[in-house]
C-alpha cells in the first residue's frame, strides 16, 4: 500500500471565472496535496491509504466517505474535536491570476499530538511513503510526526519520497529551510518544480542556455546540487512556462544521480492548475512502483499531470489507460466513442 | 441613527433541502444576529449603522459592501488581520431539523480589543443601540466592549434593546448569566422566546393555563419576573410552537410594566426560520422608533417576523409596507400585480 | 381547430422562493392567458392555433418555437419590428404573497393594428375563439381587434369563450366595464371567478349562506345577473380560498342557465398559481368541446386547474388523461411507476 | 456483516417539481431497493456488504464509489459488459403524483448468471441477508440466484428479510405469487405495506375498524395470514395514508407472531417518498441486530423512515442518534446548533 | 421538403467539463446525426422533415415536441413501445479527448420492421433525403429500411445525400464494408472526413504534400476514388487538424467530379465538436438547394460547421444570416449590437 | 468626488456560450457604460458617484443597492415611475461574435426632464465628470442635460471627460456627429477606440505602416485630427485587434497634444468583453486623478482593461493593486496565495 500523510482541505471555488464578490454559490469540494496524490494513485489503479486527523463533525465524515469513494484507506485516520480547514479559490483566465484564500489556521490536524499516528502499524507493510512539506509547515507537532514516520519508513525499508512545496504563507523561508533540511536526508525521491529549489534552498540553475527561457538541460544543475546536499538519488522537476492564467507550457525532467532525462512539452490549456503538481508526484510514483523505464516515469508523470490541468479540483480523475493514450501521442483530444 | 453590535458570519447551505453529504454547490450569504436587525430596520426606511470587527481580506470586504448593499452605513467598522466566522446550515423539513454546524472560533471580532470601537464617537448621535447576548458570549473582550458600549448609550441618552439569544456552543448557563446580568440593568427594551428565559435565568411561567399547551397570557408572570429582576420597563417574547421543521405556529407578547398585549398567532410555512427572532426585534425597533401605540408595535413586529419564516437567508428581504398589509389582515397570499 | 387570441409575455421569475434582490439568476419562460389556454388544449391533444403580434427579434422566434413545441399553429402570427412584453414573478409562500412586476407597455401586439389579422382566414373552419379582457386592455387597437374577430366568429358559426381577466394595470375599471360591455353580447361562455365579476361589473352574490364564507350555491345569483346582463348562456366561476400563498382551496360552479353544478373542492399545495384561471378556462372548453355532460366538463376544469397549480410556470403541462385520473379520484398523489 | 442483494439504478430527476418536458437538467444520483437498505444501515454505523452485477464501464465504476462512500463493502460485485439499469422520476406535489419512467430492461445484473455469485464465501461469515422481490423480478437467472443465496443463507444460519415489493412493470401478479412463494419459505421476517399483501396474495385485513380508515389494528389479521401462509416469523407492515403526494400520514406495525405493536403516526411533508420502504427495512433490521425490544425496533423503523420522506434521492442520508432522536419525540424541528 | 432518417438520441453532459465521476447534474438535449442535419436546414430557413421510430412513452413525445421546436415536420414520425438511445458525453478540453458513453441498444427504432414507413408518402413530393451510416448500423432491419428509402427516392428523382459516418461501436469494418457498398451507388451527395474514407474503405490520399500534414489538394485522389468506386458526383469531404481537444482547425473539399474546391481554413476554439460533420452536411445540402455556385456552398458548410464547434449541444443553432456573414469573412468576433 | 452620468440597464445573459434559444435560465446583472466607469473607479479606491434617472420600482431600488454595494454615491440618482432599460447578451466565442439585443426604448432616463438633475449641487465639489455619448443619444432631453451638466463643470473648473462609445440602434450617424460637435469643445479628455472616431466623424489615420495591419504609431494622426478638430488636450485611444470572438489583442496610445504614448500589448483569452472601453476609461480617469506620469497613467489604463476582458459581466472587479501587478509585468497567472 502507498501511504501519503497531510492535511485534508474544504475548497470552496466560484463557479467559472466568477470573482468571489460576484457569486451566490460555492463549488464544494475536498483536497490537499497528500490526499489528492493518493487519490491519482488510486485511480490508476494502487492500494492506497491516507493517514490525517480530521474533526469530529459532519465535515470529518465527509472527508472520509469521500476519501472512501476515490478509493483510499481511511482506516489510520483519527478524528478529533476542532476544525477542517478551508480554502477559496478563484480561478484566474487570461491575464488574471488565481486566487486563493486560506483560512486553514487552527485546523484539528495542526492541533494534534505527533504521538496520535501509530507509525509502525502504519508504515510495517507499506510499499511507499509521501508526504509534502506543507505537513510539517503546519507546526512543530506535526515536523515532528514527519519526522517519526520518516524514520519508521526507513526502519522498514519503505521508500520516502517528498515534495518541498513551500508555501509562504504557512512558515518563513528560514523556517523551512531548517527543517527540511532535516527531513530531506531520509527522502528517496525528491519532487518539486523549478521555483521551488530556488526559493527555500537557493538552489538554481547554474547557467542559462538563453537569456530569455530555461531549457530542460539547463536544471541539470539544480537536481545535482539537491542530490549533493541531500544525498538524494532521484530528483524530479516539473518545469511550468506560464503564458497566462489559461496557458502555459508544462514539461518535466527526471535525474537519477546519473543521467538526466526530458520529457515532451505540452501546451496546456488550463482549466483548473491546483493539483497539477500532485498529479505529477502520483505519476512519478506510480511509474517508479510499476517498474517502468526511467523516460517512461517521467514521460507517464508529465502526462498525468498535463491532463490533471483539464480536469476541475484538486484531484486528477484519469486513469492509468488515459495517461498511457497521452504517452503514445493521442494529444489530439478526436472523441473517444 | 439605530447602532447594531455584533459578529457577522459567512453562511454556507446545501441548496433546497439537500444535507451537506448530498451536495456540491453551497449558497453563499452573510449574516450575524445584529447585522440582520439592521439590515431589516434599512429595509423599513431607518438609518441604521452596524459596528464589528472584519477581517482585511476579501471576505471582510465583501461583508461590508453587502451591508452597504443593505443601506447600512459601515463608517465604524474596524479591519485586522483573521478570519471570518462560518457556519453551515442545513434546512429542516416535516420530522428532520435545521442543523447549524458553526466554525466561528477565532474570529476576528472574538481577538479584537475592546477599545476597538470609539463609542462616543458611534453613539453621541445615536437613536438606538442594539445587541444579542451571542457578542458578550465572544470573551471577555467583547463583554467589555458591550458594557463600554451601554454605559456610553445611557451617558447619551440612547435607548437599548437587547435580545440575550442564548447559545449553549459560545458560553455555558451560569457564565451567560452572570455576564447577562450585569448587563440587562442597561437594558430598556428585552426582546426574547419562550426558552430562553428559561434556559439562562430560570424564568419560567408561574401557572400554566391548560396541560398541553401554553397560552400567550400565560407568559405575563415571565414578563413581570423579567422586569423585577433587571428592572427592564419593556418586554418582548416570542412564541413558537413547532409542529414540524415546515409549520410552526408564531405569536408573541408585550409588556410594558403595566399591560400584557397578546399578537395574532400566524401559522406558518417555514421558508427559512433563521433570523426569525432578529426580524421581530427589528419590527419592535421600528414600531417604538416611529412612535406607534403598543399593539401596533407587537403586530408589526410579529407580521414582520412572520414574513421572514418565507424569505430565505438570515435576513428579512421585506418593506413595511409589506408587513403593514399583513398587520391589516392580508396574509391570504393573493398575486400582487 | 380551437383559436386563441392574446398576447405572449416573457416571464422571468427567480428561483425556488427567492425575492428579486436575492438572485443573480431568472428562471426564463414565455406566458400569456391565450397562450396558456391554447398550450393547454394541446396537451389534452386538441388542434390549436394562437393568434399574436410578435417582434420580429430572437425574443419574437423563440416565443414562436415555444408554441410549436406545445404543439400549437403559429401560421396566423404577425411580426413586425418591436418589444415583447415581459414580466417578473416572484413567488409567494405562507403569508408573503407573489408579487408580479410588469413591464409590458409599448408591446408590440399593443401597437399592432387592427386590421393586421386575417380574422376571415383564421376563424373560417375554426372551431372555437377564446380570448382574455387582457387583449382589449392593450388599447383601442386591439379592442376593435377583438371585436372584429367576436364578429366574423359569429357570423361562421364559431363558439365564443372570454375570461374578463381584468388587470388594474392595464385599464380603469370604468373602461373595462364599457368595452367588456360591448364584447361580452357575443360571448357564449363566460369563465371568471368570484372577484372579477364583482370588481369589474359590481355583480355580487345576492345573499351570503354563512357570515364567513361563501359557498358555491352563493354563486348562483351571480351568474343569473350575468346572464341576464349579456345574455351569455354558459358561465363558469372558480372559487379560490386562499387560507395563505401556500395553501389555497379551489372550486367552481358552472352554470348553464338552468341548472348550476358544483365541483369538488380541492386543497392545493401551491406550487405555481399563475395561469390557473387559464387551465380552467382550457379545461371547460375541452369539456364541451369533447361533448362531456356538464358536470363532467366541470369536474374535469376543475381537476385541470387543481393540477396546474402543481406545475411550474404559466402552462399547464398535464395531459388529458392525467386530469380524468384526478377526476376519478386519485388525488392522493401514489407513485406512478 | 448485512448483506443485500438486488439491482442499482442510475436516478435522473427533474429538479424541484419541474416535469420532464420542463428541463434542461436532471438531478443524477444511484439508488435501488436493497442498495438503499444497504446505505441507510451503513449510516447506522453496521458493516454493511451490497451484492449485485455492474457494467464494466464508468457508471459501473461510479456506482461502486458511491457504495464506497456509503461505507458499503463492494467486495462481491461483480463487472460485465452491459448497460446499467436507469429511471426517470418526476417529483409529484399536492394533487400531482409522482412519476417514474423506468428504463431498466436488459440490464447487466439482468441479464447475468446465477453462477456469477459465491454465496458460500458472501454469506458464510454474514449477519444478515436481505432482499426484495425486484430481485427475482429481472428473470429466471436473477430468481434462481435468489433461491440459491435464501438455501446458503439457511445453511449458515444467516437471517433472511425480504420485501416483496411488487411492481407491476416487471413481472405479472400470478408470476409473482408463484416465485415468491417459492422464497418466502426461507424468510424470517418479511416487510412490506399495506397494499403489496393484497395485491400479489390477495390477503387483506378481516375486516375493517371503520368504513373510512384503517386503523393500525386492523392489520393483524393480514400478518397473521402472512405468518400463516408462509410460516414466516416476523411480520412488518408499513401504513401509508396518502392525503396528496406532499401530505402523508406514516405509521406501521410489527407482529412477532404472538403479540401486534403498532408504532406512532406522523403526518409527513413529503420531499421525496422513493426508497421510503426501504428505509424502513433498514430501521427494521438495524433494531433487530441491535437487539432492541419490539417495541422499539418498530418506532425505530418507523421513525427512519419518517424522516426518509424528508431528505432528497433515494438513500436516508440520518444516523441512528438522529432517528433515536425522534422516537424519543422531538420531532418539532427546532434548530440544532 | 428536406427529409432526413435516422434515430434520435437523448444526451446527457456533465456542465462544463466535469467528468462524470464529478457531477450531480447532468445536461439534457436531444441529437442524433440525421435530427441535427433537419435542424440546422429549418434554421437555414428550409422546409424540412425528419423520419424515425420513437418510444410512445414522455422521452418519444419530448423527441417531437424538440423537432417541432426546431420547425421540423414530425409528421412520419412512428411511435411504438420501447426505450429511447441515450448517450452520456463528457466534455473533452486540451489534451483530454471528449468522452461519449453509448447505451442506445435495444432502442426502440433498431426493433422497428423496416415496413414502419411509408417511402411513398414520404418521398414523393420531398426536395431530398438525406442519412448516415449509424441508420444502417443499427441492424438488418433499418438496413433494409435505408435501401427501401434510397430506391423510392430514386423513383421519384429525389436526391440522396449520405454521411457514412462509422461507428466501431455499431458495426464492424466488414460489415459496414458490404452494406454501405450496396447504398452508396444510390447516393447523389457523399459527406464524409479524411479518416473516414480510409477506415472503411480503405481509400486514402494518394500522395502526402509534406511529411507532417495533409493538404486539402492531397485529398483529390480521395474524393477520385470514391467517385470511381461508387459513381457518386460530388464529394465533400471535411479535414480537422485537432491540436488539441480545445483547438482545431478546420477545412473542407468539395469535388463535383470535374473540379476540388477547397475552402478556407478555420481555426477554432472548439465549445463543442459533437455535431460538426452534420452542420457541414446541412450547409452543404442548403448550399445546392439553394442553386449556389461550388465554391460557395462549400464556403457555406464549412462556415456553418465552423460555428457549430462554437454551439454547445449537437444542433447548430446559428442562421443563414450568420453563416454568411462568417463567409463574407467577419470571424473576429466583434460584437453585434 | 468623481461624478459620471448615464443610464443603467438591467443585463440578462444564457449561462456559459448558451446562445438564448437554448437557455432555460438567464444571469442576471446590470451595467451601463457610466456606472461601469463609476464601479471601476470605487473599486481602485476613489470616491465616486453615479447620476442617473431610475423607476421607482424594485428594479430601480435593485440598481441603487447594487451601486451602494459597489461603493458609489447613490445621493443624486432620480426615480419615477417607468421603466428600466434590459439588454440580452450572447457571450460569443470563437467565429461567432457576442450578440446583444436592447430592449431599451422608452426607459426612465430617456423620458426624463434635463432639469430633473441640479448640476449645482452635484459638481459643485466634484473632482472629475465622466459620460458617453450614450446619454445624449437617448433624445433631446438627455442631449441638453449633458449640455447643463458640460457648463457647470467647466464653471466649476471640474475636469471632463467623455467616450463618443458610438451605438448606431441608438441614434444615426449624422445626428451623432452634430451632437456630439456641440459637446466635445467642452471636454477635456477624449477616450475613444480605432473605430468610432472614423464612424462618427470620419477621422481615420493619415497612413498605415503595413498593408496588413495598424500599429500604434499610426494612430498619432486620428488623435491630431480630433484635437485640432475639438480642441482637446489629452485623447487616448484603445486599439482592439480581434482574432476571434476568444482571443483579442488589446493595446492603446495617449496623446497629451504634444508626445504619443504607446503601451504594451496584451493577448487576450476574452471571458467578457462588455465593459472593455469602460474600464480603460477608469483606469485612464484613475491614473489622471493620482496624478500618474503619461506612460504609467496608459499602461495603468490599459492593464485594467485587460483584467475586465477576464472578468463576467460589465463591471470589473480589479483592484488597483491587482493592476499595478500586471502593470509590472506579472502577467503569468500564478496563482496568488
Amino acid at each position: 500500500m502507498i501511504i501519503t500523510f497531510g492535511e485534508m482541505l474544504l475548497r470552496l471555488s466560484p463557479p467559472g471565472y466568477l470573482r468571489l464578490p460576484q457569486t451566490q454559490t460555492l463549488n464544494f469540494s475536498f483536497g490537499g496535496a497528500e490526499a489528492n496524490v493518493a487519490a491519482s494513485l488510486a485511480f490508476f489503479g494502487k492500494s492506497t491509504g491516507f493517514v490525517t486527523g480530521l474533526p469530529d463533525n459532519d465535515l470529518g465524515q465527509m472527508c472520509k466517505a469521500e476519501l472512501r469513494r476515490w478509493n483510499i484507506n481511511t482506516d489510520e485516520i483519527v478524528t478529533r474535536p476542532g476544525r477542517l480547514g478551508i480554502y477559496f479559490c478563484e480561478k484566474g483566465v487570461s491575464q488574471r491570476p488565481s486566487k486563493v484564500l486560506y483560512d486553514r489556521s487552527g485546523s484539528v490536524l495542526s492541533q494534534m499530538q505527533p504521538e496520535a499516528f501509530n507509525w509502525e502499524r502504519i508504515l510495517r507493510h507499506a510499499e511507499w511513503f509521501h508526504f509534502t512539506g506543507i505537513t510539517p509547515a503546519l507546526g512543530n507537532n506535526m515536523e515532528k510526526a514527519v519526522l517519526d514516520a520518516c524514520r519508521t519508513a526507513k526502519k522498514f525499508g519503505v521508500k520516502i519520497s517528498c515534495d518541498p512545496n513551500y508555501r509562504r504563507n504557512l512558515w518563513d523561508r528560514q523556517t523551512a529551510e531548517n527543517v527540511l533540511s532535516q527531513i530531506l536526508p531520509y527522502v528517496d525521491v525528491l519532487i518539486t518544480n523549478d521555483g521551488c529549489a530556488d526559493e527555500v534552498f537557493g538552489i538554481r540553475p547554474a547557467k542559462q542556455s538563453s537569456s530569455d527561457e530555461l531549457f530542460p538541460e539547463d536544471y541539470r544543475s539544480v537536481a545535482e546540487q539537491l542530490t549533493d546536499r541531500f544525498g538524494i538519488k532521484t530528483i524530479a522537476l516539473t518545469i511550468r512556462k506560464s503564458i497566462s492564467a489559461s496557458c502555459n507550457r508544462w514539461s518535466a525532467v527526471l535525474y537519477d544521480s546519473k543521467k538526466l532525462y526530458t520529457s515532451l512539452e505540452y501546451t496546456l490549456q488550463v482549466v483548473d492548475r491546483v493539483g497539477g503538481g500532485d498529479s505529477f508526484a502520483a505519476g512519478l510514483i506510480y511509474g517508479i512502483t510499476e517498474g517502468y523505464e526511467p523516460s517512461l516515469i517521467l514521460e507517464f508523470a508529465t502526462a498525468a499531470s498535463c491532463l490533471k490541468h483539464s480536469v476541475e479540483g484538486d484531484v486528477n480523475f484519469v486513469s492509468a489507460e488515459e495517461v498511457l493514450a497521452l504517452v503514445q501521442g493521442d494529444g489530439t483530444g478526436r472523441i473517444l466513442r
